[in-house]
């Protein structure tokens, strides 16, 4: 048995197949550029790929139908106990994953006001495999869930209180499953329960987010309302002054929009390099080239992230370690070296060897021998994803 | 020989006449409510205290004309040398006091686009005491100057690098002098030259900053462009995600300046706790009456004061002490113990018996035996402009 997990974005929907007491992943995929004339989807099998053009009307449904039918003809249909949603926002409604009803629906649709860029993606991938796989339960599970755990004191703002009471404005947080899955991982790595574990988790990727976990539950994470807030990203501003918006309105001429625009599509390692927002073509520019913004981007970005890790000492009596994740803490032993080396007062210390050779899906513990664990770990969200869906069904059918 | 030290606003100028070498305080008031016609002069030496009305038109310039009156009347006027001015933003022209000159009036002028409610203010302090005091020098101390010492990855933010290139957006800092204040003290303390000592001041008043000290010098701070980010303070929300901003101007029908509003006066301590933006009431509502929101403000205030504390550890190697100073910093130990219970992971721990004791303008090092030390310190603004005001005639005549 297996659970078909589905991430759907406005314009692309990636999918995988995967066994979830294993993790085994039988098929994966990506339909992109969706609702263009040149949309396309991509499904790989182990070493195989094969990619198709999508006919009219090009949307999330003609995707499916393409996926379903290779699906059939591989007789792996069968196979399929369920379908497992990412949805990204979840509110204060979600601390679990459910089985989507109506209601469920409803209510992730009202988050919409909360997460316009995703939910409503979310929403058509999960009409979508209505249609598509209409015998079969659909779960959602919610990018904010593990969060849900944080204390009033993280996730209220310094805002009038009737903000957060009558319009929900707290903090949220996102990448959820991600810190929960590494966070389980390193867990193993203790040899001890989760429930005893105290971590913080540091997810670096196109998307960048710290979280501290505090006896395996999720305490405070540099995301809030949004995913904008918190450190630094490939094209998000992170932390800035809020009298900065206010003064490209007031004196410079911007429009709120533009302002939106800037910080979430403008900013970040793109906006201080002038270069890119892809880390691995910023340290080439940085060691090849020498190029000085470049540099500049990345030594914000990893001092931005080194204070966010170290303000959430504060929500700790005990550390156990430090772990990084997503493709730029998986890969970057540059990025995690200029973090680290910023973090020696909460006796982090690296190990260079151990550290280069720890990329590219490696998992190891790469500190110093005397000091505190800091564990490289591939995350794996879609694992997570199959294995609550089918241990939700599990539960229901008990 | 003294030096009269103004702080103008836009509707107050405090003021006060010191003996740079000693801080000796000759006199010192008030003027309030100018441009109405309430508007008053209170001026107090030693025990003694003496208000008097202000004549039309009611403004800055009344005012000072009733304070040389009066210092005529004591003999004092002679014993002036210069007027030092506090001047809240001096861009990054300025990293040491000035005389002021026509240029430097200019500067601080155009420095008005990122400071618009308190560089205006400044300089219709600077030019009614040309009038008043026609013959004497006039210096103007900057409280962004002592943070121009912040290294690039600490001003910038993760914005386009044309922005801070072409209009000056980045981190300045504020309450400069009295970090610089309170961090002179503490090497004191540490019976070690400034420029050895590493420290983290923590300046708690109405508006609240943290600052990072390497070797005597701010390499950052939690106040930004502007005074509005870093910390939760009286009215103010500190840091917040930027997404809020736009969700309130996008679906809850702000407008910007609302916005702007919003989280510069009606936030903070106020707005949490829906009650009062004054430290000691809540302490009094949250002890006495057990009112909820207001320990929720104070519980939210100091975890982010703890938090900001924190991470700026990641921007030392060695750390020789927390400063606390402000209002807040300098009476309030139950704020005090709220966030140096939170810093253990930094070996930080507190003498409850030490930490009760030091109120109201008393100093001390209220840490217990083996942790590091923190102290708490009244701090002197108007000393370190006397000081600094003395000493730049004393260069200047050379
Ligand atoms: N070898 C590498 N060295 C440095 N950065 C890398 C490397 N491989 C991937 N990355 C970076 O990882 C980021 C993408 O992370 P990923 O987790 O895949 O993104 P997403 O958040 O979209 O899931 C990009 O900035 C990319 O440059
Ligand atoms: N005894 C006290 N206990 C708690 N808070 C106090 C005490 N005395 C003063 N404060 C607080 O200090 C704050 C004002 O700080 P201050 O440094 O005077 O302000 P400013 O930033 O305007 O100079 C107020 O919140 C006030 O309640």
């Amino acid at each position: 048995t297996a659970i078909l997990v589905i991430n759907c974005g406005s314009s692309s929907v990636k999918f995988s197949l995967i066994r979830p007491l294993t993790g085994e992943t039988l098929l994966s995929g990506l339909a992109e550029c969706l609702l263009s004339s040149t949309a396309r989807i991509t499904i790989k099998q182990g070493e195989e790929k094969q990619s198709y053009k999508l006919t009219a009307p090009f949307n999330h449904q003609a995707a499916l139908t393409v996926l379903v039918e290779h699906l059939r003809q591989l007789n792996l249909v069968q196979y399929i106990s369920a379908i497992g949603h990412r949805v990204v926002h979840g509110g204060e409604h979600y601390s679990e994953p459910r089985l989507i009803t109506e209601v469920v629906e409803q209510a992730i649709a009202q988050l919409a006001k909360l997460a316009p860029l995703h939910n409503p993606a979310n929403l058509i991938g999960i009409k979508s495999c209505q249609q598509a796989f209409a015998d079969l339960p659909q779960v959602a599970v919610f990018d904010t869930a593990f969060h849900q755990s944080m204390p009033e004191k993280a996730y209220l703002y310094g805002l009038p209180y009737s903000l957060y009471k009558e319009h929900g404005i707290r903090r949220y947080g996102f990448h959820g499953t991600s810190h929960y899955f590494v966070a389980k991982q390193a867990a193993k790595y203790l040899n001890k329960p989760l429930e005893q574990c105290n971590l913080i988790s540091a997810h670096l990727g196109n998307g960048c987010s710290v979280t501290v976990i505090k006896n395996g539950k999720s305490v405070d994470t540099s995301m809030g309302m949004t995913p904008g807030e918190g450190v630094m990203m490939g094209t998000r501003c992170g932390d800035i002054d809020a009298g900065i918006l206010f003064h490209l309105v007031d004196n410079l001429g911007y429009a709120i929009n533009d302002v939106d625009k800037l910080v979430n599509k403008e900013s970040g390692l793109l906006g201080v390099s002038g270069l890119s927002n892809d880390c691995r073509t910023l340290e080439k520019a940085m060691l090849e080239d020498n190029h000085v913004q470049a540099t500049l981007a990345l030594t914000v970005f990893c001092y931005r992230i080194a204070k966010s890790i170290a303000s959430y000492s504060a929500s700790l009596t005990q550390l156990d370690g430090l772990i990084f994740t997503g493709g730029i803490g998986e890969n970057s032993s540059w990025v995690r070296t200029e973090i680290v080396k910023q973090l020696g007062l909460l006796n982090f210390s690296l190990d260079e060897d151990k550290n280069q050779a720890t990329r590219f899906g490696a998992s190891a513990n790469i500190a110093t021998k005397n000091a505190r664990a800091i564990w490289v770990i591939a995350t794996n969200e879609e694992w997570v994803i199959a294995e609550q869906s089918a241990l939700l069904l599990k539960n229901l059918a008990k």
